[in-house]
């Protein structure tokens, strides 16, 4: 399959640059998370879970791919990895070297991820157009020929501890790709993913948050960006240092989290 | 209770001016509709039902209270009524005369609006700061006493008939305004009533749409903007003519239905 290249006129980055991981970070620091994604007005990311739903237009698409190229690593979901077939790599036409793609990163405690040789993402990094991907899971998540076949691209597992949720922490987790070498990461999704970085106190993590807003409505029923509640929470999560660009029928949003 | 007068920069009239209704309407056509609202970025209008949560700043403030006095009406639900006593007028600093008001309209089929003369809209039409009140109701919500009450301060109740599901028709309702002389009516809220304009074919009937949109997550549980889905509906309710408008932490969305 060919897919087109993408370019990313300079004049858009310097309302970004405020925004993206420093290109010299503090080694002792954790990875700088940016936590980026698309909505519908009613904060839909998609119809239902599984079904891929395009809401903004193709500013915010070669936006993402830029975006891609300025970090160490893209972060998303096994449900994503399952149900999209995602790329995962950055299409930009400004690419020369496997070196300006990040590294993509698979939530994967239970083993989900069925992937195989044909599978997008390992696909492309067979053909050097994106890096092997690392699958982080608990143990007993990876196999051994799942494992190999990750080796061949240049990807691997990585084995860590859940909580009693059967989750990751998302500390546990930026210290694991901290001590990989990962000085930035951008979280792309799921909903459960994002909705999951954005509830006290692992919101604390997120540095930065970059979100396209479409002027549609999906209706009830679709894939909703809205955190849980606490009991007896009353408080908003607000953001700060905010910027809105409107781009042909989309606005993208940037600012960082408020704390409290 | 005295409250501060506002005041909307001139400059800010021109990009809202393409979506506001004509000044001199043709008195034939359905009076023009325009729906307006503020949300958070998990598309709610509130905390929780009853809950007056504050999402935007004081621009989007001023701006509504000068599109009130671009519209001979506006509308909100008996609910909004009751949980947030509104004033419904405008206080906009150069409105020099009651005619400059909007027609205040509160949608009750039931007659659960339980109004009195300490109600803010009641009080202020008392006070010559605002117009007396129509509210719309089926046989049977209306009462004397309250006929009475309403029409010292120069409103009245408007009675029509509810469909099977004991609401009222939208195309009724601007009917019974338009057939009033009302050439133009802002709908305010509640999330209720915003929602039911969003379904097909009621959408049809809104002419323009004006959202405010605040950089805050509310959380799940909120008072939430999404129209039910008719049973199969896969497509989008997308708008054209779009424009976005940042002002301070806030961004303005304008906007019409895009008919499918």
């Amino acid at each position: 399959m060919s897919r087109e290249t993408l370019s990313f006129p300079p004049t858009s980055i310097p309302p970004l640059e405020p925004y993206l991981p420093l290109t010299s970070p503090s080694p002792s620091s954790k990875p700088h998370l940016t936590l980026t994604y698309a909505t519908s007005l009613d904060a839909s990311l998609s119809l239902a879970p599984g079904v891929r739903t395009t809401l903004s237009g193709p500013y915010s698409k070669s936006m993402t791919h830029y975006l891609r190229t300025r970090h160490n690593a893209i972060l998303v979901g096994c449900t994503t990895a399952l149900v999209d077939n995602p790329a995962l790599n950055s299409r930009l036409g400004s690419i020369t070297s496997l070196d300006q793609q990040p590294r993509p990163i698979i939530l994967d405690p239970k083993g989900r991820w069925d992937f195989t040789e044909d599978s997008q993402v390992i696909r492309l990094a067979a053909e050097f157009k994106g890096k092997g991907p690392w699958v982080v899971t608990k143990r007993g998540g990876e196999t051994k020929e799942r494992g190999e076949l990750l080796e061949r691209v240049g990807g691997k597992f990585l084995v860590l501890e859940t909580g009693e949720d059967g989750r990751f922490k998302w500390g546990d987790v930026l210290s694991v790709l901290g001590e990989q070498g990962v000085r930035s990461v951008m979280v792309e999704g799921g909903g459960e993913v994002i909705n999951s970085l954005l509830i006290d106190p692992e919101n604390r993590l997120v540095d930065s948050v970059i979100i396209t807003i479409a002027p549609t409505w999906l209706g009830k029923g679709g894939v909703v960006v809205s955190p849980s509640r606490q009991q007896g929470q009353t408080s908003q999560l607000k953001l700060r240092d905010v910027s809105w660009q409107p781009h042909g029928e989309d606005v993208v949003l940037c600012g960082r989290i408020l704390r409290s």
